[in-house]
């Protein structure tokens, strides 16, 4: 059963009867599955995460893009976030029996039907990027719907990369791309001393030449008189979190300092876990499909298909 | 949603057409999942692996007891397994949002329309028992069918729990129960001294005042030269694979012996594996719905209702 993580941000976090007709589209689907989501009255922004078939999800993004061109116009939208289109970033995520490249593959199919039938430019992110620039979305989001709608036309550099001629005049443009699952990983130390903290996070980072997937920062937590090594581990699979957490460990130990607890925040993919504890427990050849509740996900999948 | 693990066990597993009509009871039902299904000839019996909702799979269990009750003739039965009964044993195993004493108390139902609706009478094992002896299924199957059908009749001790009047004339019996999940969890030693394998084994299981759910032995891989520390693990909440784990790896410093490696052996609940990754890991507060395949088995499971 193939399976990917959508998580569509819309430029809409105030007016409820819209936000309700947006979330609507992807309930009560056949292979959609709704695990969140959220509307930010100040960012003026919804952002919801699906899980489920690759098919069922991208119906149902369209559906939930024409709404939102009905009743979204950046002209007059108004919000603390970054955005560049009414429905701002469309980025799907590969979990289980689907490869990265499918997943580009499935971003760009998708950008042109996107395109064809809604009439939003788009532009691809990430692994998706078609320019390796706009790998960056910060690259493509530069100067926000305002200036974008004219650079766009103007300046063959911001040229969408579906549908060249300029963004739509209300629905802005799409960035669709492929990512991997981001797994936000902390790690709490028995020190109040944020340097140690901060030389611990620059170590592990790939920014200062530590696990080329992990992105990290040094920080206090005040209000408990202690310190944090704050993560984002890009690729897991890649920078296990068992290898990451050992090697802060091992830092650690330079000034008599140990980690007191870690902090998986928001979802993780059960892969990233299971690897953790074969390491540990040095299990060999372990097959994810021992594990009862994952051989159970297969024969409901095969069920609902 | 609530799920539970079924393993009922048939006096059956030569005829292929008898199994498969047994088997068929089990697919294609709403909320009954069939894992694996498994029939052996030398011990002439069916064992079929089940996880799903409670009223569904005590539906089908019934009706492919009607099935064993039309073709099964314990009088000329024969095979290397002990068996009292045409549907030898029925165990119920909490997976989900379900308890053991909610497990005991399904037994307790299923059993009186169980006999109700078939016939055959019933004995209550393990969790479920009534009878204290009774917890082993050994002392229920002594002498087996053909000991048991006049025991049944004439020793008050031997009364079925079920349908007091003596065995079915051509089904026997069936032991019904609620258990643990059985964690099968091996760790293989580099030393090729049984002596010290059987040491260890001795110190960690309960028999010989160790961890009181751990069964375990120590036995040589003779084709490898290796020794290994076999257990069930009876159970994992109680005594978790990494205490079980770390407690072996601390007495085989005692003889400079380390763990090569560990096998988890067939299935195991992935709440065994979480709370040995969070042990590891230092995980603080990890809720398992953190898991993004577990989620999506709640919605899938919600879907499906």
């Amino acid at each position: 059963m193939q399976l990917i993580e959508c998580v569509p941000n819309f430029s809409e976090g105030r007016r409820q009867d819209v936000i309700d007709e947006i979330v609507r589209c992807f309930k009560g689907k056949r292979g959609v599955y709704l695990l969140d989501s959220r509307a930010d009255e100040d960012h003026n922004r919804l952002v919801i995460s699906l899980v489920g078939a690759p098919a069922p999800i991208q119906d149902a993004l369209i559906e939930a893009a024409k709404v939102a061109l009905l009743y979204i116009d950046m002209n007059s939208h108004q919000g603390g976030h970054p955005r560049i289109g009414a429905v701002d970033v469309v980025p799907f995520t590969p979990i289980k029996d689907i490869t990265m490249a499918e997943c580009i593959d499935l971003a760009h199919k998708f950008g042109e039907r996107y395109f064809n039938e809604t009439g939003i430019p788009v532009y691809y992110y990430e692994e998706a990027a078609k320019i390796p620039e706009r790998k960056r979305l910060e690259v493509i989001r530069k100067g926000q719907y305002e200036v974008l709608k004219d650079e766009a036309k103007n300046n063959p550099d911001r040229k969408p990369d579906v549908g060249g001629a300029g963004l739509h005049p209300t629905a802005g443009a799409t960035v669709i791309g492929a990512r991997k699952f981001l797994v936000a990983f902390n790690v709490n130390l028995d020190t109040n001393r944020v340097d140690i903290a901060k030389n611990i996070a620059s170590a592990v980072r790939s920014s200062s030449g530590g696990f080329c997937h992990v992105k990290g920062i040094g920080l206090a937590l005040e209000e408990r008189g202690i310190t944090q090594v704050s993560m984002n581990l890009v690729d897991y699979e890649k920078n296990s979190l068992y290898r990451v957490l050992e090697m802060i460990r091992m830092e650690a130990k330079r000034w008599g300092v140990n980690v007191i607890e870690t902090e998986v925040y928001g979802m993780i993919p059960v892969n990233a876990i299971l690897e953790s504890a074969a390491y540990y427990l040095q299990i060999a050849d372990f097959d994810p499909s021992q594990v009862l509740e994952l051989q159970l996900l297969d024969l409901m999948g095969e069920k609902a298909e």
